[in-house]
Formats: C-alpha cells, sequence, structure tokens
C-alpha cells in the first residue's frame, strides 16, 4: 500500500532543518579543508563480503542487504540470505575509506588527509530519537604513524565544534595499549580481552559496583575483578601518571599529545580517561571520545586503526581517524535556535493587469540584492498572504509597480 | 570476497573529481535559492509499494530492492521478490517529492518551491560511462496552475548552466496536450497515444523514414500513419502557429512562455519542438529539454505533471519540475578544465628538532590566511617530498621556522 510516510526509520528533512544541516555541513567542512583535509566521496553501496566480512562488530548485524538482480538471483536456489542479496548500505564511512584508499593509493599522496560527510544505514529498530539512517562527518589521516596525526585531527575538531558554537565540551583520551595492560596487568588472559573491554565501557553508566558484577556475572575469576578494580582506581586516583610502569608506550604516545593539545586548546578540556573503550574492534592505540559537557552525551569519537588496511592488501598503512555524530550537533545547535545566517528573503507580488515579463525581469534584478526574491501572484486576500510568507521566512515583499520598495515585515 | 573496488556501476571520487562536483552543486544551489526555491532532503530509501505503485514507468524495472530484516524475512514462506523485499532505493526526486510535499502539505507554503539535490539508484546494466548511481539537482514549484511556474523554472536552470560557463545550449519546449492532439488528429485513439509517442521520441535519432518504419512494424493503419507525417511536416515548417487550432490550450500555453523568454533569455536559444515527447508517463502538459549546443544531448529535462499529487492524496494540486542532468554537467566541466576556484593550499615542513606545539600553533595561524595548511614532517629526501606536494595541488611550502615565509612552486 502506497504511503505518505517516509519508510519506519527513515526521514525527510523540511526546509527549515535542511538549511540548519546544510549550515553544519558547510561550516564543518570548511575548518577540515582549511586544516588540509581533502574530500572525497565513497559509495553508498558495498559488496555484501565487504560489509561483513571486516571488524565492523556489532554493525555487521545492521546492515541492509538488497537483493540480487536479473538471472543472478535465482529464488529456487537460493536458501539462505547470503544467495539472495549481493550488495548492501554501508554502516560508517570507514570500512569505504580502507576499501577507497586500498584502490587508489597510487593516486593520493603518501600522506593523505581524507574529509568524508554523508549518510550511513543501519537496520536498527527505530526508536524516539532514533533512526536506521543518519550522516557522518570523518576526518582521517593515512600513511602517518606519528601522533602528529592525532594532534592535528584533535585540534581540527575542536576549531570545528568551537566554529558552530559549541563550547562546552570534553575531549577524553585513552589508549588500548593501556586498557589491554589494566586487564592483563590482573592477570586476565589476552582472549578475555575483548570481553572485559566490553564491561569496562559501561564505567560511566553502571559504576565500579556495577562492572564488578557483570564481570562477576561473566563467571571471571573474583580475585582477578578485585585486582583489575585496584590498578582501576589507581589510574582514576593517580591519572596519566600512574600508565608509566604499566604501558610505556601507551603512557609516551598520550603524554605527547597532551603536551601540544593542552596549550593549544581553547576553552574546552582534554582528559585522560582509563575507562574509555570505544566500541569498534578495529583501534590499536590512542582512542579518543567527545563529549558535551552539560548534556554528557558522546558528540564525536574515534582512534587509531594501523591494521585495516593490510587486512585488505597486506601492506601496513597506519591510519587514525575521527568522526563527529552530525545528527546530535544538528539537535544541539536546532534546540538552541543559535543560527541565523542573516539571509533577506523577499516576495515580489505582481497582479494580473502587470506584464510577466516586465515583473520576472526586475525579479532576476532584485536577485542580485537580495538573498532570494520569489514571485508570487496578488491573491484576493492579500493579508493573509503575506502573513503566511512572514511565516515562511521572508523578511519582506514588493508590491510589483513603477517603484520597487520593499516593505519589511515588523 | 573482499575487493578494493566499489560494486560494479557505482563509483568513489577522487579529491578533485569530489571538489568540481561539490563546486558545481553549490554554485546550482545558489541560483536555485536565489530564485526562490527551498531546498529539502527526502529519504534515499522509499518503501517497495511506493516505488512499483506510481507512473516511473521504465524506472520501475530497475529497482534496487532492500531484502526484509528480523522476523519479517521468512525465507521458506517466500515464493517472488515481492515477499522478500519491503523497500528499494528511490530511482528519482520526483517521486520522493510528491510524497514528501503529500506528507508536509500543512507546514508548507501554498504554492512550494522545492529544491532538492541527491543521489539516485537505477540497476542499469553500467557500462562505460554508464553507472547504476548518479546524482540530480531538481527544482519543482507545487502548487502553481499558472505557467509563471514554468518561466520561473526555465529562466532560473539557464542562469544556473550559464553560471557555470555553460553558454551553449537550446531549450526544447513542447506540450503534451499538442503530441495528443497531433496523434488523435491522425485517427488514432487515444488508447494508442503513449506506445506511439515512444516512437515520435526516436525522431532525432532515428529520423522521419525511422519513425514510419517502426510505426508500420507495430502494424498501425498505414493512412493514420501517413497522416500523422502529413501533420508532423506542417508542424516542422510553421512551428508553433501551426498549432493554433490543433490544440488551442497547448497554443496558448507555449505562446505565454515564448513570450516571456524570449525577451528575458540571455544568450542561449529557446525553441518549440513538437518531436519532443519526455518519457515519463505522469507529464500532463508543458514539457522541456535542454540540449547542449555543440554535443547534441540532453543536459536537463523536465515537465508539468499536475496529476501526481491527487494519485497520492486525492486532492488535485498542480506541479511542475526540472532536473538537472548533474553527471553530464560534472562530465563537461572536468573536460574543459574550467573550474579554478582559486585555492591557496600551502604545506609546512617541520623537523624532527622542531616543538610539535610551536608548529601547530604557526599552522592554525596561517590558516587564518591560506584556504588550507598542511603540516608535514621533513623527509629524507625533501625535493621528492615537494615534488610531490606540488603535483596534488599545493600553491607553495613553509620550511618551519623563525620566520614563516611562503615559497611557491613555480
Amino acid at each position: 500500500m502506497k504511503t505518505t510516510l517516509p519508510p519506519k526509520g527513515m526521514r525527510d528533512f523540511l526546509p527549515k532543518e535542511k538549511e540548519v544541516r546544510e549550515y553544519v555541513m558547510n561550516q564543518i567542512r570548511e575548518v577540515y579543508r582549511s586544516s588540509g583535509f581533502q574530500e572525497i566521496e565513497t559509495s553508498f553501496i558495498e559488496n555484501i563480503e565487504n560489509l561483513t566480512g571486516g571488524d565492523g562488530g556489532e554493525n555487521t548485524k545492521l546492515i541492509f542487504k538488497i537483493l540480487k538482480r536479473g538471472e543472478k538471483l535465482d529464488l529456487d536456489a537460493s536458501s539462505t540470505e547470503d544467495d539472495l542479496a549481493d550488495l548492501g548500505l554501508r554502516f560508517d564511512l570507514t570500512l569505504p575509506l580502507v576499501r577507497f584508499y586500498s584502490n587508489n593509493k597510487n593516486e593520493l599522496p603518501t600522506i593523505f588527509k581524507a574529509l568524508q560527510m554523508g549518510p550511513v544505514f543501519r537496520a536498527e529498530r527505530p526508536g524516539k530519537g532514533r533512526f536506521s539512517t543518519f550522516a557522518q562527518c570523518d576526518i582521517d589521516i593515512i600513511g602517518d604513524e606519528s601522533n602528529l596525526a592525532e594532534v592535528e585531527i584533535i585540534l581540527t575538531i575542536a576549531k570545528a565544534l568551537k566554529n558552530l558554537g559549541i563550547e562546552k565540551f570534553k575531549i577524553k583520551l585513552n589508549d588500548r595499549r593501556i586498557l589491554k595492560a589494566l586487564v592483563m596487568g590482573a592477570g586476565f588472559l589476552e582472549y578475555e580481552f575483548s570481553d572485559i573491554a566490553i564491561t569496562l565501557d559501561k564505567f560511566d553508566k553502571i559504576g565500579r559496583a556495577g562492572v564488578i558484577s557483570e564481570l562477576e556475572s561473566k563467571a571471571y575469576d573474583k580475585v582477578k575483578i578485585e585486582d583489575l578494580m585496584k590498578i582501576t582506581d589507581e589510574l582514576g586516583e593517580k591519572g596519566l601518571s600512574a600508565v608509566e610502569t604499566l604501558s610505556p608506550e601507551g603512557y609516551k604516545n598520550l603524554n605527547e599529545i597532551f603536551e601540544v593539545v593542552d596549550v593549544l586548546k581553547e576553552g574546552y578540556d582534554i582528559v585522560f580517561d582509563h575507562t574509555l573503550v570505544r566500541g569498534m574492534g578495529y583501534y590499536t592505540s590512542t582512542i579518543f571520545e567527545i563529549e558535551h559537557a552539560d548534556l554528557g552525551y558522546s558528540i564525536a569519537g574515534g582512534g587509531r586503526y594501523d591494521n585495516m588496511v593490510a587486512s585488505m592488501i597486506g601492506i601496513d598503512v597506519p591510519a587514525v581517524g575521527f568522526s563527529i555524530g552530525f545528527e546530535r550537533i544538528v539537535d544541539l545547535l536546532m534546540e538552541e535556535g543559535k543560527i541565523d545566517q542573516g539571509h533577506v528573503k523577499i516576495a515580489m507580488i505582481y497582479s494580473e493587469k502587470d506584464a510577466l515579463v516586465d515583473v520576472m525581469r526586475s525579479a532576476m534584478k532584485l536577485r542580485e540584492e537580495y538573498t532570494a526574491v520569489s514571485v508570487y501572484k496578488a491573491k484576493k486576500k492579500l493579508g493573509k498572504q503575506l502573513a503566511q510568507l512572514q511565516k515562511f521566512g521572508y523578511k519582506g515583499f514588493i508590491i510589483y509597480g513603477e517603484e520597487l520598495n520593499v516593505e519589511f515585515f515588523e
């Protein structure tokens, strides 16, 4: 049955929403570009094997799969989803970026600073404020093993946020190697790391006691859990200095990043957070997340993923990336009503007796002066017509005649 | 198997391509907005019934269908594609616009001037220069039954093309009512109109003789075909004036449009073309197409589709739209190499001995002055490093030190 609604979990955007979205995208794009990032576009559709075969974690369960077409689709011989689908919609921008880089390496600079903005798709059960598609704004530096890359990315993202008028945020920093040393230091085995990290990740939500009881419910050794908490407490009290012996590499890395960003930051905070985990399996060392100070939720996140290109083409290429949660930024700015682009939209009203050619000639001229000029034939109820124009953002109107005077709405 | 290529028929865009695409989009967007069109965004994904149930013509055979998810997918009970897929990717921007308008009518002005830019997807057999996804740039006016709408749309599209440096083009105009009168005037029956129109549409490609032989091969009456050709020849010789008695409504409509556009056009041509058909089944009166004068192919097309909203919500709402074939415009401009945005990208080179914090502070300052500043650590082979930077569009470089002098490449 035909419906006027978009499919469940999908969205349309009205002019006032779209205007804010475009504005935010352009503001972010401008800052990214100014730091030397170059915009690329990757396909929205990927081969299904590329989507399912990587480190996509939970996201691989949320793929919108596309039915094979033509003679490739053999319904009788198909017994699984894999037989039916050969393509899928991308669920993030990182996986397509790695494929893109692997494919175009020879056409790109040795150190490639990539900028990507666009929609991603995840077949999550939609709910209030949760959609199956949303935009991401990513920057990544591929080919730089030094943490100049981290510094550049952090400073650039922070500048983009400040540029949008978002002042109160906190950058949280950790290193996967520190996390690993923490878990192994408590006596856990390497293969247990990922599972324990999943629980540690919930520290802000369920607290220390919650973490302990979840680890206990997973039947881990009580002594090891106690040791893990002891080290965790120490890191919590002493901060980064407590990491120096636990993970010298992680310590050196974060310390160098702090040395630069602490000096150059403007207004925002950057802190070491030993409970920061970040979900994606592919991160190898630095991980970061930006939290809005008042709202307490994450508005950006990323990290270093030095093994992903190698897993595709067998060549070691270091990489680090950061993704802004575009939808949250837009929601934030829409709520605050902060955006006024100073557009002056004018309506020109003409009547039956006017020659359309003269009316249009005047409109074309006025368009050089005002942001937008739209031509409408006068309705019988002019007052009502003008009221509607004002409601839809027009700043004033002109009644077509010999003199083209703009009358601005009050 | 994982691959580094995008799926067949899909595309990635390198920085230099993406830069042109963004530039073209923004140039078009600016002109559209200036004429009072408001940008909206519609879902890339539609309910499958909406895609298949309309007047999409051939496009409904080219839908990328999305597999149902979770418990909704019952492989055992599925015997057709319809059982397996509940969603599909949009194949144009018009159908989603009509759904959007129908859904949001009360939030939109009585006369709604819509601007939409974005990708559409058609599962065509990909070939050289033919892809399964491409961008469209549409403007539509919904709610205006007068041909001010046509005039506004034609002048706006023409201005957008000229603004991009495309000077040589020809706007071809026809009216479906004229076409119908032509076919019925030769004695054909109403239900035969669409099929005959399909053949007439090939006039530029197969010529007069080709049209006759195709109609004969379709077993139409030879006398009627002869009559059809006679009227066609007359229209070809006498132009619009020959239409006055054949289709008074069509004549009046086109005449009024010519009266305005002929006077206000700048450089381009606008002509009556009685062989212009336009494929889509939903057009009701005015149809138009823009042809590049040298290349001889169409770069934009559209028409009036007064019945589409009614077919969705049962309320008569007039509508007219024009779509720019974005990919052809981009190809054209890439070939001509016409685009220079005057960006000044600078590289800043530092060495091991420099403090990263000072280097970054300088870079941040320089970013206020140049379009983009990117920081790189000096390589052993500095000459080779600089040559690569130049190759990738950097205009000059700075060796970090006490004085930050830009050395421009020659």
